[in-house]
């Protein structure tokens, strides 16, 4: 396997951005990440392209995306896998590098939801865990599945409704030191828990907002990064899996197998022991669509132990300062969640904490050189995740 | 790069299949492919699942499939390119064996279109092409734009109705010899040119169905598929490319700059002069989504000299017997063409023609040991161009 390193990322604000249509929106974080790398659209010789899809008009995205970039005749593809579309992209332009089939690929997540009025947006995704067996038959839509977990979580392990707000208020502050966030207002422990509730536990500050956003990192194999970049952030590992989308055919509510499998698959890849990746991560971004889904990563990450994750969080562990630095980019909870976009913002976000560029006292400590996107799809369909180093992996070849 | 073979096929009957879900039409296709490679779903390590989608109630489903055919914990996406798909899923599922990342892998393509019904379909369809530019304006549908190509091409080369029309009784006829293929009745040229038209000059019989289906490939490394099977067959080179969505945007209508690019890149990975394809190449499949598209394609992959494609028909060289038998499953046209399920059909036929193992007077002369599939995405959208063999490629390693 060849090494990959990333050697550019842009990405454009989040938000609700009806000023701009797809395309326009894909070239904001395209020109910057084509600026970032100090290369020309000519360089590059495919395009990965990340969209969930169906909130806009457009059914081909990939291809109009490309056009508007001038990169036509490269050669591109649109990968999906539900809320983790961002991360499935960046494996596929990684395999395309790393196989030697391309040198330099463009890894694009963008997507555009906010033209869709929110009910539809929300009943939209609500279809897309199990049709057939689920939402025809309960209508329920993703804050009630993720209350399943939420409740499931607070009976067995006794965490209260402030233990999730504490994710909103770290997130939220997070988000007011960042200007490509959705939204830049602070929050308090007292505001995120007065606030009106949406599916029981989960409240309005529990849940991240539908916007629109996109995010791009150019891939380069050892030879092109070489030429390229004295600062390349390499991929050391990638983990992926996959569960049922029927939430009544899963072993349990208080965790996401899929996410534990693809932790135990990258932290293997990467050379790092599951029972201690605090030993190695500086940083993580974990997939907080719901509070609750960032207390579960924590464990299913093995960042903290069964039952013990909401302790991070009294501790402030996961503020900067802290253990593990977690969402310091304001996570999907005040960043913003346009699907395609997520998983492709965190590698952005994270290759420039590898490389001490964040501004606005949102850096990260970097000591031990890695960093680690957790991007989970659907309510644990899919969970990507994904680590990167300072270091180039012994691995590669 | 790591070499790739192909060590598992399998398909579906194509056509309306209403009798089952879209998880119970994959699995028809991946049981099959998972026999044929004398494997079970514990040996696979990840799935590339091809599907268009939008057509069927399930908006995920390459995870509902995966769970229905037992693949839970490999790791799963789902890639688009429009008519393309089941190609780029392949392409994916490649590069994940080529890179290192997984020794054996299953690519699976779906598509469930027949539960739309045929106006929201065609709609739909005509909606992929550019929807701001084109669709919203004219509501140019599919045989619309297809049509653009053959008056053009008619119009320079001066090729007439019955030319198209020999391409669909061509196809009609392996089609009738194909158990698993959608439209199984023969017809004369006499039944192509008297039917209805569409959009003139294409007729019913100028178009491809709307259709159900599912194709498996098993790919494996070169140690993998030691183990498996004597009679490997080899992914000697992928071509991949992308045009503007915007017909106003194309350089001409008699040629399709994608395919030509896609074919240039696949052979020259494969070691294929471009000048001589036909000295390298037994047998083909093309996209025949139209009469027209057939034609086209023997040009842009320079079976033909420019102008020249129609007479290749009029000879009856691509009839088994002739210079370079294509479409011999019956293509798109009889065969049909369930969107993301028709890449992935294609590789399934390849292999089984350069295995000598197809049945009913269907087998082409296998001489050269090599094979090709060309699948465009929309209206030349995006191409992919795979060549298999026989032989194992120099390239690998």
């Amino acid at each position: 396997m060849r090494n990959v390193a990333i050697v550019g990322v842009g990405i454009s604000r989040f938000g609700v951005r009806n000023d701009v249509r797809i395309d326009e929106l894909a070239w904001e974080s395209v020109k910057d990440a084509l600026n970032d790398a100090g290369i020309e659209q000519r360089d590059i010789e495919f395009c990965s392209v990340g969209t969930f899809g169906s909130f806009n008009a457009e059914i081909l995205p990939a291809v109009l995306c490309c056009d508007y970039c001038n990169l036509r005749f490269k050669g591109t593809l649109r990968t999906e896998a539900a809320c983790a579309t961002g991360s499935a992209a960046f494996f596929t332009g990684f395999n395309a590098v790393a196989s030697g089939f391309a040198d330099i690929v463009l890894v694009l997540g963008v997507e555009k939801m906010c033209e869709s009025p929110t009910p539809v947006a929300v009943e939209f995704i609500g279809r897309s865990a199990n049709y057939f067996w689920e939402f025809e038959n309960f209508g329920v839509t993703f804050p009630g599945y993720y209350a399943l977990h939420a409740t499931a979580y607070m009976n067995k392990y006794g965490a209260g409704e402030e233990d999730l707000a504490r994710v909103a208020v770290k997130n939220h502050y997070y988000g007011s030191l960042n200007p490509k966030a959705h939204f830049r207002n602070r929050i308090t422990l007292e505001d995120a828990v007065k606030s009106r509730y949406v599916a029981w536990p989960l409240k309005l500050y529990d849940c991240c907002p539908i916007s629109d956003g996109s995010a791009a990192v150019i891939l380069a194999s050892e030879e092109a990064a070489r030429k390229l970049t004295d600062t390349p952030i390499w991929v050391r590992g990638i983990g992926v899996s996959n569960d049922s989308a029927n939430m009544s055919r899963r072993s349990g509510f208080t965790s996401l197998a899929a996410a534990v499998d693809a932790a135990r698959k990258a932290y293997r890849m990467a050379g790092i022991e599951y029972d201690d990746p605090l030993r190695y991560i500086d940083v993580a971004n974990v997939h907080d669509c719901f509070t609750i889904a960032e207390i579960l990563a924590y464990e299913d990450l093995n960042f903290a132990k069964r039952g013990e994750g909401y302790l991070l969080l009294r501790e402030e562990q996961t503020y900067i300062g802290g253990k593990i630095p977690v969402n310091v980019d304001g996570g999907l909870k005040a960043k913003g969640h346009p699907l395609g976009a997520t998983g492709v913002g965190m590698i952005v976000e994270l290759t420039k904490q590898l490389r001490k560029q964040v501004e606005n006292g949102r850096q990260a400590p970097i000591v031990k050189g890695n960093a680690l996107a957790h991007n989970v799809g659907g309510t644990g369909h899919y969970c990507y995740i994904t680590i990167l180093s300072t270091e180039k992996p012994k691995w590669g070849g």
